[in-house]
This record gives C-alpha cells, structure tokens and sequence, in this order.
C-alpha cells in the first residue's frame, strides 16, 4: 500500500470529519453490512474500507473529532494493521486484553448530550439496543438515518440493481400463490395483519425470483410488506422488468421502488398489528414504524418454510449434485494427471489456477450459473487456516506431497451446492492419512445415523467428531450448517454443532444441511471432507418417528490417504456404498480414462 | 380392600370436612411430599393414604364440602380406581382428556373470597406459585400453615428421627470444616451472608453425617442456615448423641430443633442477603421469611459440589463397585443353577424370593448397611413395565426361557451402587438376542466415549440409543442419571438425555453417572444394562481437555444373550476388556465353581 493511499484516507476522514462537525455528530460509526447484513457486500456498501482503507471482510470504523479506530478480529490483525499504519487511524485488537469494546469505548468517550450516528439502515437493530443499553443514562442523541459517506463519495459505483428473474414453479414446486396463501396462514396463527421481512434469501424465496445483487448469493436488493389480500415487493424499479410486474400482479404483488419502504412504513395504520422479526431488520426500518403498530416479534416464519425443501426440490438437488459432481471428479483427475506435468514439477501452478480450472468444469455442467462461494483452495499449510480463500497476495503453487484443500460449490437451476475435498498431491505421509481417515469416519458416521424425530444438531455432532478426539482432536468450527435452493449456502435454521441452545431446531424431512468435520494441523495441513446430505422420513414404529440423512454430494473420498485398519467394518461398508453410488451417478458423463480412473478409486475396500 | 376400609376412609374425610370448617377453609389440598421432597416417603407423612385409603407413590388428594378427588397418573389408574371406589372419592386420570389439572380445577371451584389450605410444609414454593398464578385476580385466602390431617390423625407414626451418624473424613475425603468453607466462599461470591438449606441429601454431605430418615435414602430430617461465622443445624434432638453436638460445635455448627428453623428464619436481620434455591424449598419456610431479607435465588452451590466425588471417594466407589459386583454375580451363578431345581421347574420361585436371595448376598459383603432402592426384578413381560417393582400382590413366578431384568442397588460404606443385568433364564429367542445385543452395544459405546471438556448429556445421549434406534426402537427414558455417595441413587445435576435445555450441566471430573439403555416389548419382555461410570479427565492437547469414562460397575453380561455378528470388532474388543476386568476384581472373592463359571461368561468373544 503506497503512500498515495495513505495519503487519501487521511484525506477523507477530514473530509468525513468536516461532515460530522456540520451534522451537530460527535462520533459516527461505519459498520460493514449492507442494508440487509448480507454475507458478502456490493461495491456500494463498502464505506469503511473508502473511508479508513481496511479492505476486510469484517471490521467497523469508529471516527470522533479527535480519534478514529477500527475494530476488527484476528483474522485480520496483520492485514489491517498494515493498511491503517500512517492513517491516523488506530488498529482496535478486537478480544485482546485492554481492548475495550465498541460500546464500552462509547460510554467512556462521549460525553452527556453529545451526538452519535451511523447510517441506521447499515445497523441491525438488536445491535443499536446493545448500543443504547451500554449508553443509557449519558443523555446522548442519536443520529440515525444519515449516511455522511455518501455526502463525500463523489464516484460512488451505483447501488446495486442487476435484474430480477423467475424462478419457476418446475424448479421450486411450489407457486408464489401458494408460499404467499401458507405465509398468510402463519400471520393469522399469529395474530398479525401485516408482516414486514427485510431477509433477502427469505424474499426471493417467497416470490420465486432470484437476482444478481450480491456475490454468490442469487438474491436482489428489496423489502416487502405483505397483508392478508395484497403485497408489496420493493425493488429498483429498474431491476424488475415489465413482464415480471404484469406476473406478480396476477398474485396481487405489487412493485415499488426499494426506498419507499421506510417511507411507506410509517403510514402503517394506528392499530395495525405487525409480525416482524428484530434479528433481522435494520435499526432505520424499525425505528420508522409508527408507535401506534402493535409489534409482533417472532421468527421470520419463511425461515424454517424456506428450509424444508419440496419433493420437486428435492429432486433438483439430487441432479445439481450429480453434475456438481462430475464437475469435482473431473477436477480430482486433472490433478491427479497434473503431478506428472514439467509445470507443476516447477512449481507452476498455483491455487488461483486450481480455483480457476475448477470454475472451467463447473461452467460445462448443464445448468451452472456461477460460485456459491469464494472458492477456498489451500495447500499445504494453507489448508490449516480454516477461513483461507486465495488472493492474488496470498497465492501459492500448490506443494509436493501434501494434501491440498478444496471447499468450493457452485449455483445450479437446479440448487446449490458445498462440497470440500481433500487431495493427497503425490504422497502423504503416515500422520497426514490418519487425520484423513479419522476425518472420513466422522463424515460417514454422521450421515448414516438414523435417529428418533426430534433430535437437534447437538444429539449428532459428537458422531462427527469423536474419530478425532480418539486421536486428542477437536476441529474448532461446527459440523453442519443448512444450505439453500439456488440461494445462500449458509442458511438457517437447522445447524450441527455440539452447543445445546434451548431453541435448537429439530431436523425435518427436506432440511439440506452439510456435514464437514475436519482437522487443522498449524503449519502443516488441513483436511476437511463435505457432503450435503438431505434429511428424509424413515420407518414409523410403535416407539418413534425415524428420520435419516442421504447425502447428495457425488464426489469420490482420496483412496490413497485411507487406512482402512482404523476403520471399522460398518465404516468400510459406509465408505464402499457411498463410493459404489458415487460411480453409477457420475462415471456416464466421463471420458473413457477419467472413468477408469474413477473405478478405481471407488473400488470396494475389504477389511 | 374390604367395606370396613370404605367406611374408614369415608369417616376420615368426614372429620377433615370438619375440621376444614372449624378453619373456614374452603378447599384443602393434600400432597404425597415429605417436608423436603423426599423420594421416599416417612409413614409420618402419609397424610394422603390416611384420608383417601389410594397408597400409590404419588397423587394429589382435593377435598372441598361437596366434592374430593384424587389426582394421579397412568402407573396408578387401575390401583387407585379399586382404593378410591365406594369412597366419595372421585378419581381423576391425569392427561386424559376433559381431567382439569388440579389448578384449573381450583379455579373452576372456588368463589371469590374463599380459602384454599395446604400443609405449606409440604408443598414445594414453585408449585404454590402456579397455583397463586391461576387462581389470580379471584381473591382467594391462603391458609398455609395448617396440618388438618394432623388433628384427625390419633394415631400417627411419631415424627423420623432415626439417630445421625458421623461418617469419617477416610470416606468422604474431605472434612466438614472444609466444605464449609468452600460453601462460604460461594457465598461470598455470590454476594449472600446467609444461605438456607433444606435439601437433605445436601445437608448430609455437607457435614459428613448421615442418617436413616427416608428408606434407601441414609438422610435424617433437618434444615441449615450457614453463616459466615457460624452455622445452625436444625434436627430432631433426640436423632443427635451428645458426642456428635460436641463434634460439630468444633466447627461452629450449633444443634437446635427441627421445627426452630421456621421460627428463626423470621428473626432474620433487616438487609441480610439470604442465598436459596426457590426449587428446593417448600413454601412454608419461604413465606416464613421476612419482607426485608434479599433474596438470591440460585441452585445450591452444594449440588454441584457433592457431584464432585472426592479422590477419596472415588477409590472407595471402586471399592464398593467390587464387592457389589461379588454379591450379584454370585446371584447370577445362583440363578444359572436354580434353572435344574425342582422348585424353578415348579414355577415356586418367585421374584420376591429372587430379591430377598438377592439381599442375602448383599449382606454377606463388607461395609454393605442397606439396599438403595427398591428393588426392581421383573420376569418376562415384568420386564417391559419401566417402574414396576415386584409387590406382594403383584409378585410372580420367573418364567422359563425368556429373560429376568433385575435393577437393584446397595448402600454401602464405601459408596452407593445401582446396577442392571439381564438375564436369560434357559433359552431366549432370536428377537430377545437382538435387543440385548442393540442395548449391551449402546451401553458399551457410551462408555467407551472419549469426549472433549464441555460436553452434556445430550450430546452423549444418542451414542447409547443408535443400536437401538437401528432397530427402529427408541426407549422412552432418559439414558443416565447422577449417583450420590451414601446417599440418593439419583443425584443430580447432570444426566443424559436427548433433550437440550439452555442450562444442562457439563460433565467435570468426580461425577458418577449410569449408563442404562434399555428395550421393553409390551407383554413380552424387557432387557436393561445398567453400569455406573466415574467420569474423569482424559488428556489435555493443543485443541482440548479430552474427558472419559471409567466403569465401576463390575458384574459380566449375560453371554448366552449376545450375537456377536451384530456387533463391530471395536465392540467386541469393548466387552473383552469389560470382562477381562470384571473377572480380575470379581474372582478372588468367589467360591472355585463361581469362579470356573466366570472365566467362561467373561472369556473373550472373538469377532
């Protein structure tokens, strides 16, 4: 980072600062989020980095009239400390001693009566609360809805408006008549005339549309407020083409522009009952409301609505993961070929060209539109680091006898997909496939319990981990998250980790969830092995409901790193069904060698 | 039950009718508790059997003028439909539909006005507190200090007060003065100069003495106040020798009578801040409390620490677990051999005399004082009745060629024991093989568990029930419960089960724990194998404090009963070791043709 830059920041923080003094603010904090504290953020939302120079994924500016510091955590120390240096801005360790927290650091700095802001609508409200709590009794105003970065951000790239399509009902199967007319149902149940979701992945599921307006995620810019015999759809107007709005009035959908909602909001009946969900609204949109509206907190109801995926969903999925799939095998293979190549032998070919030829399979395979994810590719002990994606600063040629790590996925029409495979390059040693093969018991074990209805993500993640604590092991992440239909790939409600919350969610048929322990070993590698797997009904009996998990991802595990003595029988015979699936749903679309190879690969393994 | 009860019974509620009147009140409740929630009860407190004639172990008895009723559940329909008929005495099946809980009922009965009563004694706070909540807004007096059944009853048992005994620091591992100590610490900590304590398990660790007030349970009547300075024991005055009033005076402990305690809890000081547990006391000592004392309301910091056994005590749990191991695999041996007597082919051996052979071995071990609860030796289809327990009425012949489920326990110096075998007598079939083989598996697996420090039960849970859930059969009780030290067989905090609350306790080093999967075929048989488990820490690594468990339980499992060809190697491996050690501990205190017949049942099963 030159001088230039550094120069430029500390110009725009005066600049921000004029701002303040102009505004009556005595401190003003830049959150990362977008409107809807979306996972990845556009272009347009990204007024910490303009502003402070700190490009992280995770991190918030504080600015006063005499100090500016931001918070970030550990992922980020080295990076942000870099960036800031010369700034004028301090580097805030998030969760080292001494280091206060951002309310604690404005309970200290503010005085009474003094003014904070922020842009309300870059806020969730439950964190504005915690905010207000900690300053409660200071007597300090609040400025919430004005966005000074916006004020001084002259070449600002456009707000986000790619256009919106249909999903249709032969993907979904389920109408948006039909979402709309249960959605209703659930207000009635909970005595609401009106209900208000800001959740992207909630809205586009609702309406059966998609979008383009956040990296990975098919899910566009919007609100919506839906009553029992009409609903608004906010969008840029320029997003939504005609055609679309003549469909969605069929449904009594209506379209307005995205911003009118905070305007429309306040127009709210007196008396009218709102169901909305605190988490996830913005602090600018609840505080819009009229204080007249009853509010009705609960749990955005398409959440779980959207989790359960239908018979034809469910279908779609399977598919996906089929070419999905082909796509990862015909990746393994190219590997397995490359180790022979004059260019990998000098150390040629890097993450970013992994990342990059992966891409190239995905987009052969009918019905792949673009990544689910930032392709995570490490090698070595790159694999070790469990948040690492390769950057252009980072990239590294992919090492010699060691694993190499993959977690990538891709969004189909017919679903999304999350799947990690580690990859012996030449060979690996004794300690490197007794974590694999402890990894691979985990990941077998999970998917093929078969458990009592009722049962949450704590009952079962013990199946994943304990091969690991076998060999004084615990992964330091949880074992399964929930994943989308063509939307996010992480999506709640349902999770599996060992944490017992009392409202844990119980697993139901149609719940697409992940199954991903691994083994992290600093400095030297990382294995990590994903499947999705659906949950499904099994038998009823006199004593139970049973349910079991089938996994969708169709990927072949890496023979070479197995040592089929610490697997048990059951396990081998686990490990031998999945590779027999894996052959008969993905070798019709290879080549000749590539399907040899595959035979191979998942031939069954005797004890 | 004769005409001469039925008359009894309807003179008895006659005099409690009058009586009501003479104290104007107008609904009196009457519970099945002791003072102190006891899980046995004291003839004392029979109040409820005294009036109604219905014995059952639990039941609510409501009189009002015109109308009584006796709430009770499922275990209890067919018992209390005989005891209550031709009595005045409705009975009223809880959880069938249109049966009012017994707060509804109150509501639906009493006027505004008019006087509800109960022995607050015997009433615990939090369950007085539902019933304030729903009979609110109707103005209804509380008569809570009166004992109407203590006015009619002539001749009542006289009040338990079985002498208290000193049980010396060799057993419990730690001194009286120091668990004092620890306790005033916590106090402190929680900012409480006082702390009320009617838990009699807990009383009787804290001070090292035990008693022989409630049957199994070796705990005496008695509440305590702590102070920083000085403690009050209150007890019956005859139950302590002069020699044990001059022991505890050492470390301040003063001796006053029982009932003192709901006198001087109203002299409490103004501003004295009183830790107590709202759970764990009736509702008499709590509204005897003055306005002015600041109440901390927080689970008894001696729960926990009693659930820490001792280094100490956990050799001397090892050490009972043996000689309790000796005297019921000397039972086994015993019933192997009664298979060939005339008087088993004649079906004259009944499960009573199983468990009175049962006790007699008992009795011939070292240390052993009493049994820790009622013994449960169900034949055949007994077998599938989880709570049955063999009674005069209900005792039966052991049937030939299915299986004889014995739970039972022993009180011993060196510890509490609480152990479950199946046994086949002569030939099972093929489906009685295979549910035992699904719960020895279950009972292994969980045992064998190496965990990360942090787990609960409910993680643990589904280790002991997948064999069974394999099976499609879930069994509908919770699969551990905590053990005490001479003291309660079911001893919390911790357990495990399915169910994930917020709060579950985290397993710690000390804890003693069953592990008691089972499978119960109605109307054919049951099978459970129940071992006790010292939990202890493992190995601490870069990633984690690693936890095991240690079996103390050491009785062989019934051979003839396993497939082996169901079980993984891993599990065989599991029941080897088991059984290796089981002969090791067992075998030096058996006669030669026990321990011949032992080498057999525990020699190794090869996969």
């Amino acid at each position: 980072m030159g001088a230039q830059e550094k120069t430029q920041t500390r110009e725009r923080l005066a600049s921000l600062r004029k701002r303040m003094e102009a505004h009556g603010i005595d401190a003003y904090v830049i959150m990362t989020d977008d409107f809807h504290a979306s996972e990845y953020v556009d272009v347009y939302f990204k007024c910490r980095a303009y502003i402070s120079g700190f490009t992280g994924s995770a991190g918030t500016l504080v600015v006063t009239a005499d100090e500016a510091g931001v918070w970030t955590d550990g992922r980020y120390f080295l990076q942000a400390g870099q960036q800031l240096a010369d700034t004028g801005i301090t580097l805030r360790k998030m969760g080292e001693p001494g280091v206060p927290t951002i309310p604690a650091y404005l309970q200290e700095k503010l005085q009474n009566g003094q003014c904070l802001g922020y842009d309300g609508r870059t806020v969730n409200a439950a964190y504005a609360d915690t905010l207000k709590a900690v300053l409660d009794g200071k007597e300090i105003h609040y400025a919430e809805t004005v966005d000074l970065v916006g004020e001084i951000w002259s070449d600002r790239p456009p707000f986000p408006a790619h256009p919106i399509w249909d999903l249709p009902e032969s993907y979904t199967g389920k109408s948006r008549g039909e979402k709309l007319a249960d959605l209703r149902a659930k207000m009635t149940e909970y005595g609401a005339d009106r209900f208000l979701l800001a959740s992207l992945d909630d809205i586009a599921w609702l309406y059966n549309l998609r979008g383009g307006d956040v990296a990975y995620n098919p899910v566009f810019m919007s609100y919506t407020l839906v009553e029992q015999d009409k609903s608004v759809l906010y969008v840029a107007p320029e997003a939504a083409p005609a055609e679309l709005t003549a469909v969605l009035a069929q449904v009594g959908v209506e379209i307005r522009p995205y911003l009118q909602v905070y305007e429309d909001v306040k127009q709210l009946p007196e008396g009218s009952s709102l169901l909305l969900d605190r988490g996830s609204v913005n602090v600018a949109l609840l505080s819009s409301l009229p204080e007249s509206v009853r509010l009705i907190n609960r749990a955005n109801p398409t959440m779980v609505a959207k989790a359960l995926k239908t018979p034809v969903e469910m279908e779609n999925i399977r598919a996906a993961h089929v070419q999905d799939g082909v796509a990862v095998t015909k990746m393994i293979y190219w590997l397995r070929q490359l180790v022979n190549t004059e260019d990998y032998k000098n150390g040629k070919v890097t993450e970013l060209d992994v990342a990059a030829k992966l891409l190239s399979f995905r987009q052969e395979r009918p019905g792949f539109l673009e990544e689910s994810f930032d392709p995570i590719i490490g090698t070595g002990a790159h694999g070790a680091i469990i948040h690492y994606a390769p950057t252009e600063e980072s990239n590294a040629p992919i090492e010699h006898n060691t694993f190499l790590l993959m977690d990538t996925g891709g969004q189909y029409w017919q679903g999304t997909t999350d799947i990690t495979r580690t990859v012996s390059m030449g060979e690996v040693n004794e300690e490197e496939k007794r974590y694999y093969t402890a990894v691979l018991r985990g990941n077998l074990n999970l998917a093929a319990i078969k458990f009592k209805y009722g049962c949450t993500g704590a009952n079962f993640d013990i199946l994943s981990r304990s091969p690991l604590w076998e060999l004084g092991y615990d992964f330091n992440h949880g074992t399964g998250h929930g994943v989308g239909y063509l939307l996010n790939v992480h999506e709640g409600p349902q999770r599996i980790r060992l944490k017992c919350v009392g409202d844990d969610v119980v697993f139901e048929e149609g719940m697409l969830t992940s199954d991903e322990p691994g083994a992290y070993l600093e400095g030297k590698f990382g294995v990590r092995l994903e499947n999705l797997m659906l949950c499904l009904k099994a038998e009823k009996t006199d004593t139970a409901q049973f349910m079991r998990f089938e996994p969708v991802t169709m990927v072949p595990f890496d023979r070479a790193s197995i040592l089929p003595e610490m697997m048990t029988n059951r396990e081998l015979e686990l490990l031998n069904e999945y590779h027999a699936q894996v052959y008969a749903a993905v070798s019709p679309y290879l080549t000749e060698a590539e399907r040899a190879w595959l035979a191979q690969e998942t031939a069954p393994i005797k004890a």
